[in-house]
C-alpha cells in the first residue's frame, strides 16, 4: 500500500512536475518561438538589402577599374611615342652631325695628298733642266772639234739625254703613283670610319626598336591583365560578403528553430 | 827585164803609195790625237759638274719630301681628333638628349599606376563603410529581442562582421599587389629600352674608336712608307743620270783610241 502510494504519490508528483515544465517550456516557447521566425525574416532582409547595396557598387568597381587602364594606357603611350621619335631623331642627328666631319677628313686627305705631288713636282723638271744644261754644255763643248768626230759624238750624247730624260720621268712617274697609293689608303681607313659609324648608328636605331615594341605589347598585356584581374575581385569578394550574410542565417537557423524544438519537448 | 822593171816599179809604186797612205795617216793622227784625250776629258769634267748639280738636289728633294710627308700627317691628324671628339660628344649626347624622356616615361608609369591605386582606394572604403551599416542594422534590428537572444545573435554578427572586414581587406590587398606588379613590369619593360639604348650607344662609341686608332696607324704608316719610297728614288735616279753620263764616256772611250789605233796601222 505504501509502495502503491508512493507510486501513485510519484505519478502524482512527476505529472504535476511535467505539468509545470510543459507550463513553463510553454511560455518560454510563447516568449520565443515569434523571434525565430522573425529573425530568420530579418536576416532574409537584411541579405536582400545588402546584395541590393553591393550590385551597383560591383559594376561602377568594374567600370571604374577599366576606365582607369584605359586612361593609363593613354597616358603612357603618348610618352612611349615621344621616346621612339626622340630616339630616332637623335640617332639620326649623329649621322648628320658628323656627315662634315667624315667629308672634312675625306676632302684633307684627298686634297693634301695633292698638294703633296704638286710640291714635289718642281723637283722633276728642275731634274729635267739640268740635264738638258749638261747636254747642252756637251753640244757646246764639242763645238770646236771636227764634222765627223762631233757627229759620233752628238750621236751618243743624244743617246744619253733620251735616258737621262726618262729616268727624270720616272720620279714623277713614282712620286704621282706613290701618291696615289697613299691617297686610296688614307681615303679607305678614313670612309671605315665614317662606314662603321653609320652602321653603328643604323644598329642602336634598329636594335632599340624591338624593345619598344616590346614595352607596348607588354603595356597593353599588362594593362589588360591588371584590369581582367582586379575587375572580377571587386564582384567575387561582394559575394563572399553576401556569402557570410547568407552564412550567419544558416547558423542562427538552426539556433532559433533549436529554441522551437526544446520548446516541443 | 820587163817582169824586172814592172816588179821594181810595182815596189816603187807601193812603197810610194805606201809612203802616201802614212802620210795620210800621220796627218789625220794628228788632226784627230788630240781630240781623244780632249773628249775624255771633257766627258771627265762634264760628268763632275754634273754630279755636283745633282748633290745637292738630293738632299733636298730627300727633305722636301720627309717635309711634306710631316705636313701631310700634321694636317690631318687634327680632323681625325676633331672627328673623334665629336663622335664623342654626338653620340654621349644621344644618352643626354634622350635620358629626360626615358625618365619621362619612367616616373609617368610611377605616377599613374599609383594613381591608379588610389582611384581604386574609395571603392574599398565604400564596402567597408557598407559592411559597418549592414552590421549596424542588424545589431539595431535585434534591439527589442530579449537579452538571451540578442547575445547569441550578436556574437554570430560580430563574427560574420570579422569575415566581411577581412574580405574587405583583400580586395586594398588585391588592388595593391596587382598594381605593384603592373609597375613592376612596364618599369622593367621601359628601363630594358633605356638600358638597351645606353648599351646599343656605347657599342657604337666602342665599335668606332678601333676605326680611329686603325686610321691614326695606318696614316702615320702609310705617310712614312711613301716618304721612305720617294725620298731614296730621288737619289737613285739622279745615281742612274749620272751612270748614264759615265757609259758615254766609256762608250767614246774605245772610238777615241780606235781612232789613235787607225792612225798606228
Amino acid at each position: 500500500p505504501f509502495a502503491t502510494n508512493l507510486h501513485a504519490q510519484l505519478t502524482q508528483d512527476s505529472e504535476k512536475l511535467v505539468e509545470q515544465i510543459q507550463q513553463q517550456l510553454e511560455e518560454l516557447r510563447l516568449k520565443v518561438a515569434p523571434f525565430a521566425d522573425d529573425v530568420h525574416k530579418q536576416l532574409a532582409k537584411n541579405i536582400e538589402e545588402l546584395q541590393l547595396k553591393l550590385n551597383p557598387y560591383t559594376e561602377q568597381f568594374r567600370t571604374s577599374v577599366q576606365e582607369n587602364a584605359e586612361e593609363l594606357r593613354q597616358q603612357l603611350t603618348p610618352i612611349v611615342q615621344k621616346l621612339q621619335a626622340k630616339i630616332q631623331e637623335n640617332v639620326g642627328s649623329v649621322q648628320t652631325a658628323l656627315t662634315p666631319y667624315a667629308l672634312e677628313l675625306h676632302q684633307t686627305i684627298n686634297d693634301k695628298v695633292e698638294q703633296v705631288k704638286e710640291k714635289l713636282s718642281p723637283y722633276t723638271d728642275e731634274l729635267k733642266l739640268k740635264i738638258e744644261q749638261n747636254v747642252e754644255e756637251l753640244h757646246k763643248n764639242l763645238a770646236l772639234y771636227p764634222q765627223d768626230v762631233q757627229e759620233k759624238l752628238n750621236q751618243q750624247i743624244e743617246l744619253m739625254a733620251f735616258q737621262m730624260r726618262k729616268n727624270a720621268e720616272m720620279l714623277r712617274t713614282k712620286i704621282s703613283e706613290n701618291a696615289e697609293d697613299l691617297r686610296q689608303q688614307l681615303l679607305s681607313s678614313a670612309d671605315q670610319i665614317k662606314e662603321k659609324l653609320n652602321g653603328n648608328v643604323a644598329d642602336a636605331r634598329q636594335n632599340v626598336a624591338p624593345y619598344i615594341e616590346e614595352f607596348n605589347t607588354q603595356m597593353n598585356k599588362k594593362i589588360e591583365e591588371f584590369s581582367q584581374s582586379i575587375a572580377p575581385a571587386g564582384e567575387n569578394i561582394n559575394k563572399m560578403i553576401v556569402q557570410k550574410a547568407e552564412e550567419l542565417k544558416q547558423k542562427l537557423g538552426p539556433y532559433t528553430v533549436g529554441v522551437q524544438d526544446q520548446m516541443q519537448v
